[in-house]
Parts: C-alpha cells; structure tokens; sequence
C-alpha cells in the first residue's frame, strides 16, 4: 500500500498573477529521506459544455499565451471566491459567449496534473443554452464563438483540432455519461 | 478571425526543477494595449496506456505532491533532452512498472492547459506488454504497480477513483480509437 509522505514544511512563494509556487518539504515513508516539491497553487478551474437545443456545442476561438496559438474550447475559467464552481461555470459561459444556462449539471471533476497542482477543474454539462446577450469578454480576451455539431467532436479530438487536455476529459465525461453501456472496451 | 499576439517581450524567470516561468509581453490584436503573461514551461511530457494479452491495464497508485492523495495514473513522466516522446514513453513503463512494451502507437497528443502551459503531452498506446524485471523507481517515487481490467476503466473514470486529467484525456483517445463508429453523439 502506498503511503502518504508527511509535510514537515511547506513556504508560500512568488505570486504569478493566476497561480503561485509553493515549496513542500516532504519525507519519504519508504527511505526517511526528506525531499523538496514545487506546488502551483490556483483557485479551481471549471468548464462547461453548453449544448443548444439543436445538438451543436457553443465553443470558443481564442489566441492562448502558453501556446502561442489559437485553441478551440469550451467556455472556462477560474472559481472567484465567494463563488461556487457552478455559478462560475454559467458566469463564464455568459461572459465569453452570451449564451444563458438553466439545466446544469456536475458531471466530472479532475486535477489538472496531481504532481504539481493543488486544484481541482469542475465539468459542468447544460443543456438547451439560449443566446442571451453579447459577449462580454475582458481586456486580455479576443474569442470567437462558433457553434460545432456535437457530432463533429469525437472527429475534431481524433485530428488534434481540439487539443486542450482539460477539454479533451470535459467530452471524456460526456461521453462515457450519454454512451454509458455503449462503450465497450 | 482570431489573431495571435504579437509578443515584443519574452524574460526567462525562476526555475522550479520541472518547470519554470517565463514572462510575456505581448499586444493585443484588438486594442494594441499590452498586457504581461506568465507562462510555465516544461519539457514534453509523455504517458502510456500499457496493455497485457489477457486485456488488463498497467497502471500505478503514487503519492502526488500537488494534491497530497494517491492517485491511480498510467505511467508517465517528462521526455528527456535527447529522447523521443516514444523513447520516454517506454523508458517510464519500463522503470514505472517492469514492463517492456514492443508495439507501441502514438494515439493523441496534448497541451496540458494552453493558457498557461508551452508544452505537449504525447499519449502512446503498447499492445502485448510482457512484465521483463522489477520496477526500479528513482527516490522520489513509492510506486505500486495495479493491473486494472480494461472493462473496469469507464466506471473508474465517472467515478472520479481515475481523475488526473491527463490520464482521462489518454482514455478519451483510447476510447475514440477503438470505438471509430460506435460513439455517436
């Protein structure tokens, strides 16, 4: 069985705008030996699949800094305090698309990489998503909305078109939900 | 159309062993004000979904230091400079678990989180992995070896018992490969 490894220190560090650096001394329970780990520290993540009554995803077009590229995703983004991951969920998807949620629900929760990150991404599906509005993106967003047939998606994941980890198990979830006795393996 | 950003500044920051962070200038296409970027870099990262003849996949619990739980992951871990995403792939199988792979395909490629990552994740598929010597785990890692049926592994994954998104994102592949034609949305 494996074994937790004891924390003996652990020090905040450097700030970078959406995530910091925390430094964890940790002993191994197998060798006594204590080893230093780096930990992003982030607020939780959510996202969301926000399908219209016409079974087609409302997703985005946005350049991406890490990258350097412009990714196709679903609607996303950080849980503000105060706020919970849902009501992060739908404010994202009215912010970055315009498009209103009424059914939503939880159907999927991950760490983005439990090496090195403390958070958790929450997975939201909503169902018959009305254009409300306009978008309202912030200043360091340019998105694109384009509506994609719920039937392009596997084939758009197989190619690479939708590259993005964190989207990718968004429509893992999905799928395993609406196809459940379905997949096979 | 969404454009790129030029970027007018790039700064090497501090290094964390398995990453580090880089500063970005750049300017918006849309305003032309600019805005900073943090970006954490890394080398690529690579997994592998290993599979036995008898249809079971080799997976391992560890203790992870970001979300301080044990996780149930396939093996994995950062492509060396000089190796292939391939060599990687089967060089953390081997010393993750013991196990030598010889058919092996690349099934996806990923970024972790495009907006602040800028690297890939190459996911590798090993058909008739054969157990050939002991693990031999380096001193940061207490590594237990699992062979989990591949049936088992849609219900692990809705569960959340599998919830490094990485990993689903592996499966997701794995799953679009394997049933082209079944999953219909």
């Amino acid at each position: 069985m494996i074994k937790p490894w004891p924390c003996v220190q652990s020090q905040s560090g450097q700030s970078f705008r959406v995530f910091s650096i925390r430094t964890d001394t940790a002993v191994s329970p197998r060798t006594g030996v204590e080893h230093d780990f780096y930990v992003i520290e982030s607020q939780d993540w959510v996202n969301i699949i926000p399908l219209t009554t016409d079974h087609r995803v409302v997703m985005i077009r946005q350049y991406r800094h890490g990258s350097r590229k412009v990714t196709l995703e679903i609607p996303g983004g950080l849980v503000d305090s105060g706020d919970t991951p849902e009501g992060a969920a739908v404010r994202e998807l009215l912010e970055e698309t315009g498009y209103h949620a009424e059914e939503v629900a939880e159907i999927g929760v991950s760490n983005p990489n439990p090496a090195i990150f403390n958070n958790r991404c929450y997975t939201f599906l909503a169902r018959n998503v009305m254009k409300g509005r306009d978008p309202m993106p912030d200043q360091t967003e340019d998105i694109e909305v384009v509506l994609v047939p719920l039937m392009d998606i596997p084939e758009l994941i197989r190619e690479g078109k939708i590259d993005h980890a964190i989207v990718i198990s968004a429509f893992c979830w999905f799928f395993l939900r609406d196809q459940k006795g379905v997949i096979k393996p």
